[in-house]
């Protein structure tokens, strides 16, 4: 969809007259400075502009396999792009996730990318897993693209609990290999993007046996199809695994392998090692894979934050060109956003992506801090911040999911247009709720950590993301922030402490601690998701706080989101509110109505705010979205495109139609 | 998929050892009778067994047109076969929508079927809008299928407020000719099935406009193509619309008029008419075409339970057979189904399908009685009818959306593959959320009667579903459903009352009545939400009470996810028991507690239950639910259908990657 100079859709120049701050000022302070606009902004254009990356056809009336062959296509000449941004020293490692999968990376490719995992987790495992030998022999095949590799870990049979993996690697003293073996169905590889016809080497992890011991879960590198023909080498069953609900272009593919050889050097010896008799030597430290975890799920709370912006921009201008029903019978047809349930519905998603914007900023820095440590040999910090990692990433992607189906329902029939392009963003955010540790598993583990802060009262109270459990005070109720935190963090601790009692309780009725654990789980999934809620409240409240560095106008817009976030989590909350703290039935009316004062505050800038997030045309790829807010043009524009349109009798009409309607007559 | 005699999953083998009552006595009890089970197996099996219904290739890996060209020819096999039903007096017009468009259509043409509207929207509209003249000429040809038509009402810029509608139909009493024009580019019709390449006969719904006055919309009979040649006629601008989240079979079309003239004796004259010399005559009640609009939420509550059982089926035989992590770490991995989280997602949704399935009942039986009134004059009992209608295909629309898309969740990974079906039939019933009513608006509609009911007191204890409002009391915590139903009474009772008290205040203050409404929109379709809920619970306690015929074992399983519904509700809604009912907090933790037990005591029985749906693995089409629980042999299967894997190297190798590959050497 291109952006042209057409004319601005008449409400929306309405809309952004009345805006009571300046837009750009929002994108230089979201970006982090005018020259971080200026970079992305270039790197889009770098891509997006390109003839090569566009297609003459939308994808979504490709079959199957049109679009990998067209995704192949362009991937291939989005990795010769990226080559050329390393050579003028414009693209490192931090850029891959961006241009590969990221909001650009989706813009790009929207039904994704099969060769992703590549620069995403090949390459990477590779420098973290390999020794200096192994990353001499294969990063500079691998960095150059010789080779083109994947990442195979799940299998048909095993996902978030990756220790149940069946793929079993045996080494073989007497030709110093290791044997791969698939032993049942369920250890098929299932999954790998990039696995059904793309790459040609692989990272397998595998259980390792070797002097008839099996020493866990190792990596392997694997060669899987010939250089020259792409034909799979010997033992190896590989093909892709079929459609999905989105990403059809990912080329996700299964692997078997029936006595595979690999030399011993293919397996990724940095932390273990197996020795040419066979000799196992184990990693010093477990907990040294445990950051890259740590890192992808960092990265998935800024994805999150990119969907919604995308789908709230989409809903709000679409909000405010459609004119629709009564309000008065005397007056014209209102543009929706006037009607108060639709305000409802999207501004509070608008502040949900100042919080989650906050929250990525926040891990980002610590997990930079807690990786130095770790360099340092300082492992103290990495509980906690796992534990924030991990609901924050269950809660943001949870609530980005449900946000974008709401502004897709927000834009009624329309929004169920291919074109509109929530469809494709849902398909996108939704699939993160599963991946890269399920949300309910993560919010256990999140769980855990807070009933052992909870049992060990001291230590708690030197960690700075917890020590409110055993400091909460129940605050009186006051019309504001400050107190819906402390309201939060007073809901949290509370629902820990049950938990931690009810478990207690089973134990001591007889129950093995694992089944009370398993008993008391309702509870505690319910106690991590409001430690992630307090922690999104108070890391937008302390990031508010703290900014200096903008015109008044854009602070009051901070605030008043920041003020409607609140409200709406709180009101979400309202049983644990009246049964954790001291708030009556008669404080949540006034919490209800400071909701219906924000919503009226914001409505004038509601337009100004999603131009703020300057998700471009090409990024939004929405006839409902677009700036120029021609929005009835573009729908038609992009039906026009079907190849059904392109004339005017299907031939189906002479083939089944016509003779079935002559045979009745 | 087809049910082979396969060896069925030893996991499954021994959960329906365990059951506890005999899931045939649930199918029956749910159809109806045996026999009603009989003749519904009978029906699936006539389409489904049928070789000209099946594709080669699953219709996920067709191009768009190829999707179109398959449900054409498949749509034209289903209408020859409705003909022989109809031929036999085997089928009527109760069976139409199911076949078309039901549970039976959906399993037939997953994608839609692109005549549907020909038998559930032409014709009905035919019969119910024509005059017996006007019966004579057009029935017959389209009954016998020598036309196919379509129903043109949406339109680009209007959706549900049909009021809105742009097209104009201008009388021309010179030639007794109406002159359909569209004005506008949000005038064009958009979203009619079957409407881009597949009907040559539609009834466009219009502004009349004669004698220099406009009179408001009216259905007119139009031709779209000839006969012969299928080309579009004159000035009849036509196509489809495009791709969409789901339906891509159902060829949703989008239609412009440019002076087409159509005969005076093409407006539908039963209600309103226009003389030869353009004097209009009014229609005697504006009422009569209310209750189609009923008929079809009425429908949708029916579909919404459908789309559940299927969704709970997958998810439930799959939870059953799916190992994974661990409870103890001396035991094997556990079903996933005995994890407590797993339980609480999905034994809810299984309770959910009782309570929709018996308000669908509910309100069938009221529709019929309703009915013959209407057919008697007395117009009555529709507004209360209408107004439980709308919250209800609200209310159970959102949750059915909510629960397929849990169900697909629990299902990780596997869940988000298109052959699991889930995404399949989660864009099938989260349509339902916008279509025949957005639900925004429906809830506004109940919520005006609720406000109507609270005012008018003494008519309104004389009103069955709303008597409740003016009659509740507070009755003191007791651990049993009856509370529960009384409580959700109480706090609908209490919210409509705040809503009111609340546009008082605002009118008071100055405020338009209009904006009052509006202003307190959110808080109306809240109550109207609670309202919709107290039914769902009162509806399944009087329907469960009444039953007599069924076993104590069944009878036992019905009450205890009774139980769970109203439960699993009041734990939803603790916000407004605590803020609206003299419940406290520890009445909460008897709740939970309560629940816990429930789930525990539903888990021996919950894939009996399911099994009890008798949902075939015809209907189900995923490779996660069938009977068998060969979840792993089946998604392999599915995999092997794609055309990718037809080949082991994709031709996209040689064309694109190694070509790039080479090139960095």
């Amino acid at each position: 969809m291109t952006t042209n100079n057409n004319k601005i859709n008449a409400d929306l120049l309405k809309e952004r007259a009345k805006c009571t701050f300046n837009p750009k000022e929002l994108t230089h302070f979201l970006d982090g400075s005018e020259q971080k606009t200026l970079e992305r902004k270039e790197r889009e254009k770098f891509f997006l502009d390109d003839p090569e990356l566009k297609s003459k056809v939308p994808m979504e009336y490709l079959s199957h396999k049109e679009k990998y062959e067209e995704n192949i296509r362009k991937a291939c000449v989005i990795f010769r792009k990226v080559q050329e941004l390393q050579n003028e020293g414009k693209a490192g490692m931090e850029n891959y996730r961006e241009i590969l999968g990221g909001q650009l990376g989706s813009a790009i490719l929207p039904d994704g990318n099969p060769l992703t995992l590549h620069y995403v987790m090949f390459i990477p495992t590779l420098l973290g897993q390999g020794t200096i030998e192994q990353q001499t022999e294969w990063i500079n095949k691998a960095w150059n693209c010789h080779i083109v590799g994947t990442y195979a870990q799940t299998e048909l049979g095993h996902g978030t609990f990756i220790r149940g993996l069946e793929t079993t690697a045996v080494y073989d003293p007497s030709t110093e290999e290791f044997i791969l073996n698939s032993p049942t169905l369920t250890s098929y590889k299932w999954w790998p993007g990039g696995l059904g016809h793309s790459a040609n080497h692989a990272i397998v992890v595998a259980q390792l046996y070797t002097q008839g011991k099996c020493h866990g879960i190792h990596p392997f590198i694997v060669e899987l199809r010939d250089k020259e023909t792409h034909m799979p080498l010997k033992g190896i069953i590989i093909g892709e695994i079929g459609c999905k609900l989105g990403m059809n272009g990912t080329n996700n593919g299964y692997l078997g392998f029936k006595n595979v050889r690999v030399p011993r050097m293919h397996m990724l010896m940095k932390n273990s090692q197996v020795h040419p008799d066979g000799t196992y030597v184990k990693s010093p430290s477990s907990k040294l894979t445990y950051g890259t975890m740590v890192f992808v799920r960092v990265v998935l709370v800024a994805d999150a934050t990119s969907y919604m912006k995308k789908a709230v921009t989409i809903a709000v201008r679409y909000s405010a060109v459609r004119h629709q029903s009564q309000i008065k019978t005397s007056d014209p047809e209102p543009q929706i956003i006037d009607f108060v349930t639709q305000q409802y519905k999207l501004f509070p998603l608008i502040a949900s992506v100042f919080a989650f914007h906050f929250s990525a900023n926040w891990l980002w820095e610590v997990y930079n801090e807690v990786t130095s440590e770790l360099e340092a040999g300082k492992l103290r910090n990495l509980p906690e911040l796992h534990a924030v990692a991990c609901c924050l990433k269950a809660v943001c992607t949870a609530d980005a999911a449900l946000g974008v189906e709401q502004c897709r329902l927000s834009c009624g029939g329309h929004g169920y247009m291919t074109s509109s392009n929530l469809p494709g963003t849902y398909g996108l955010v939704t699939a993160m709720c599963t991946y890269e540790g399920e949300n309910t598993v993560l919010l256990l583990q999140t769980a855990r950590f807070l009933i052992k802060s909870w049992q060990n009262k001291e230590e708690t109270i030197h960690l700075d993301t917890v020590k409110y459990l055993v400091q909460t005070e129940d605050l009186p109720f006051t019309k504001s922030v400050n107190w819906i935190i402390s309201a939060m963090k007073q809901v949290t601790a509370r629902k820990v402490e049950l938990a931690a009692k009810h478990i207690d309780e089973r134990v001591k009725s007889g129950k093995a601690p694992e089944d009370a654990w398993n008993e008391t789980s309702v509870e505690l999934v319910s106690a991590a998701d409001a430690h992630g809620r307090a922690f999104l409240l108070q890391t937008y409240a302390s990031t508010v706080e703290s900014i200096t560095n903008v015109s008044p106008q854009l602070k009051t817009v901070l605030i008043q989101l920041q003020e409607l976030y609140s409200v709406n989590t709180a009101l979400r909350y309202t049983g644990d509110l009246l049964r954790f703290t001291s708030c009556k039935g008669k404080d949540i009316e006034v919490l209800q109505s400071w909701l219906e004062q924000l919503l009226n505050l914001i409505r004038p800038n509601a337009v100004g705010i999603v131009d703020g997030f300057d998700v471009s045309d090409e990024v939004l790829s929405s006839a409902l979205g677009a700036y120029d807010g021609n929005v009835y043009e573009r729908l038609f524009e992009e039906a026009s495109k079907s190849p059904l349109n392109s004339e005017p009798v299907n031939k189906s009409f002479h083939q089944y139609l016509k003779p079935f309607l002559k045979s009745n007559l």
